[in-house]
């Protein structure tokens, strides 16, 4: 993963979904994934999405994450244009709460698959597209690996944290557990 | 409307899509409106879509009705390549019952807008294509009047013989009430 | 277009629809289309609803946008005593987000079709009836297909400023993909 | 209750909501309470359905259940143009399993009230009218309470069944725990 | 209805729930309805509300009015133990905007109605109980015929109101369409 | 756990809900706990509903399993009348797939928990009635765990034939993996 | 319940969760019931999970109350592992409302029980927690009662109160009902 | 892609989910994928999961595809002890129409994603597995490619023969569009 060359690209339909996109960047970024970001709008831009799908492998991509709400077609229409893996976020708008978005995007028709992540779940498709690396890099499992250990080693801090609090809190004395 | 060319395209994106979408067919029929069926499937034949879309207006097409069910992208799509309305059915597939075609066609962003109707409703979306042709065209009005009155009718000889049918089955004398 | 007899009406429940229904007006205000908005509300005035449906044709109306939530019956209604498209505008209330409005007025009666579009999506009301006045209008046709264009341009624009800001935002160097 | 002029008026928007509806005039027949039906379609029969709801209560009318399916605005527009207590019943269609009928009758806005019963609970809309006279009909309450007490004896001849059953079924003997 | 003695009772499960159910009350003001007001808890005080429906009728009650939340028991509740018609109000909670105390309220076992009204919809419930006394009062009946003008009045003016606006708003000319 | 006086109840609203509520019986069966079985519904026989719950402790249950579907009020009202835990069971109707019954079970107020399983999910009240039984019974705590090995060995064993059936299927060598 | 050794183990997937799920220790605090507090998530620290739900009989647990949020795996896999009866609380996240965080705990497949209270409803289960220790323990159902008995009396005040303020807002005298 | 050691591991809770995720393997099988199928329950054999999770890529696994129902917790709790992508395929039940395996699988907290496909969606599954390993495979990568370009003439022969029949059923003739 030495060059610079971006192997994953973040595209979204409008620069208002960077607020919860942006959560994609940082984790390829903490994992010194190289990405690209753009809008690209299936409904504004039809064919630059197109063009930006069909040229993604060739350009040394492995990966794209896409975002979208509503009636959320990006992620579907990229997968169509590409043989590269398509990871769908569901961006929540005003109404319906990301129902719609995550309904648009998951269901796709047998052929044509999205990865699909939760409502608002961009720094999971970030942390999917590492997996799919991390798949054929060793460096990038060990990473992985360590990332999860590390998620571990934070729980188990907040639950020192929280009995501590839970004790001043009620009064009752508890032993460790484990 | 002497003229046989099509002026409602109605696509879909698979054949399997025709027992729901025929109705829509059946519908322009009863009105003599010209059109056309084709399959066009967003996912599988983006480009033609794309194509099909553009040239949409220029053959001399007034209107478009799509259906699609689940992710289905298919009327948002053709919408944004064309200038003309789109008239968008969501099909029902064999899980949710037709809610994800639903939120998938209807909740499209600001720009964009596909005119969407009930789910299975191809019935409702031929004849909002005739409606929208009759807005320019007094003889076409003047036939969704009647066509109107002929709902009336019907319902109205409903009702006779449901006063006939409930009176046996209760036991009851109804005053006709109008 | 000259005219400036109005040919879309704009209709609500309420006043307190307004701020929802406005961007219907703005829409038709950018293609010089005339329009007509006024309170005709389904529960409160059912009689004036139906004199306002069966004299919109003839009043030279092309189109009717009606807005309405909860029980939402105005959109409706006004097809049942119209032969012009009546696009149904599902307005949010303070619950349910919405979604009683919209399947009120989308899962309409075969025989009967609402155009309807997304919850709260008076702006793609207003496209819609300016794309099907544009079937019949090469002139309107033309100006679509530019707003069309320029949802590109901002679209491409928004795309190089969120490129500049992630590469602020995240230190990589992303090349430019089109 | 003398008299054999109608009391409750049943309406539905088509003779296919009978089979459901015809639990409504059951019940009434069950408690002697004259009854006529119809069908009244909002959207089919608008101007005869403003008529029939206008002439109700003159005609002698106390109450009216009105039955519709899909954007079900027949109950919501009958209340709109009548004094008189309006019951709704969801009648269950294809798709969305009646969720579209519920929401569409019952979330009327303030100052028209739709008295809803469960989603084909049209035996229920019966007895709520039975119920409404009831309240001004000592007799009727007596034979109300006295209907309640029946359902008591059901159920309670319901569990002496299941005991009997369960036992044979499970091998466990029972107390009677009453 | 010179009496002071109350015809309805409305009933909530918490004082918490009266800001939403005075609205109840008002509106029976509104027509000089006598009513009584009270917090009978089904799951807290369980006892006293099987007391408080048998007593209803007896004490000259013609209806409850009956509002809860999620697991909305309350107005089932009272509906199986008096013969008097029961109108429930689903209370909305903290989460599921009501979705929860509707479907509890409305869903009732054939055999004992309650008449719901819309999520929040208090006023409605307490104009609900005013018509089914209506229904044996002509001079109430003529008072909600007022009440329904007076609603057809506000939203005329209301119209005129929003016509003069949205001129204002938008630069064009609206003729007056009724 | 030698006497055969019942310590589980298991009532439900109708013998119509047997052939569900079996299935709570037969776990309790398998584990040799004494259980008794009887309708008890909350709106036709809330007195004796009420009279069941107060006595259920006295009697010598330790728990009581509700089964209920619709407006399910049986649970929660037991819940209220009795010290016990209550454990309610959703159970489908004919409309809405079990989402009424689970809402109208699960979101009890404050105060009042009821232990809700899943829709239909009668097998699976019985063993949790099974296991509040067996935190105070170290036997029925081991039956419990050999219960769970059980599962183990059968999903084992569902693997070992799933192995088999699937390399004929497709044609591929599979590695035993564990 | 002398000893101060928990009996209760109150665990959540992250501290995030403890302003939701702290109502379920103050409940058993309420009772003089001892428990501990913990973080354990399924999906950071899945082995500790598993260690936690194998050792919680042994360490002389008698029940588990277990919140978590969204794909809510905690209270499900902890019943894999554990004989004891393990109480789901849905902790409602930023989206959606509580409904992914209630079906994932809820619809448990047959074998494998989990007691689910309603949407952050933790004050409950830690009540429910009471009440299965109380089954077997004749005090602490006594104490359940008193505290159903406080429940009612606080209703009964909250009545008293609102009867007073209801007078004041409307003008009118009731009379008191009970 | 010369070995038979299998790449791809299909795992499922139980052999009923079989006929759903059969789709997956035959995907693989199309594309010459190895992939090894086994019975991994996460409630049935907890401990069995995280070993099968633990071990899958030092087996040389490059993707973990696992298909589950109601609260279905394979697909994350493998994700959190496994480096490498998991790809969940929410199975329907009986009840709920796969609403509730759908979010229990996509709702994943951030740090663990799960690539979610449809509901029933094995048949995506097993391609969005192909499309990983095609990331890094040009053979694959060309594979894919022309498998979409298959969907393409397929769905291209299908409107042939729409067009066929609908010119039948219609009686109008349509131009070729393209």
């Amino acid at each position: 993963m030495s060059s610079s060359a971006p192997v994953v690209g973040i595209v979204m339909g409008s620069d208002s979904d960077w607020p919860v996109m942006e959560a994609a960047a940082q984790a390829l970024a903490e994992f010194d994934v190289p990405y690209e970001v753009d809008v690209v709008s299936a409904h504004r831009m039809p064919r630059e999405m197109i063009a930006y799908g069909e040229g993604a492998a060739g350009r040394g991509l492995k990966a794209v994450v896409a975002g979208a709400g509503g009636a959320a077609h990006l992620p579907g229409m990229l997968a169509s244009v590409t043989p590269l893996p398509v990871i769908g976020v569901p961006v929540p708008l005003k109404h319906l709460d990301g129902m719609d978005s995550l309904l648009s995007i998951v269901q796709m028709p047998a052929g044509v698959p999205v990865a699909t992540v939760s409502v608002g779940g961009a720094r999971n498709a970030g942390l999917l597209a590492v997996r799919m690396l991390a798949a054929h890099d060793a460096g990038l499992r060990d990473r992985m690996r360590r990332f999860q250990d590390e998620l571990n080693e934070q729980a188990t801090e907040k639950g020192r944290r929280l009995r501590a609090k839970a004790e001043g809190a009620t009064g009752f004395g508890f032993g460790g557990q484990r």
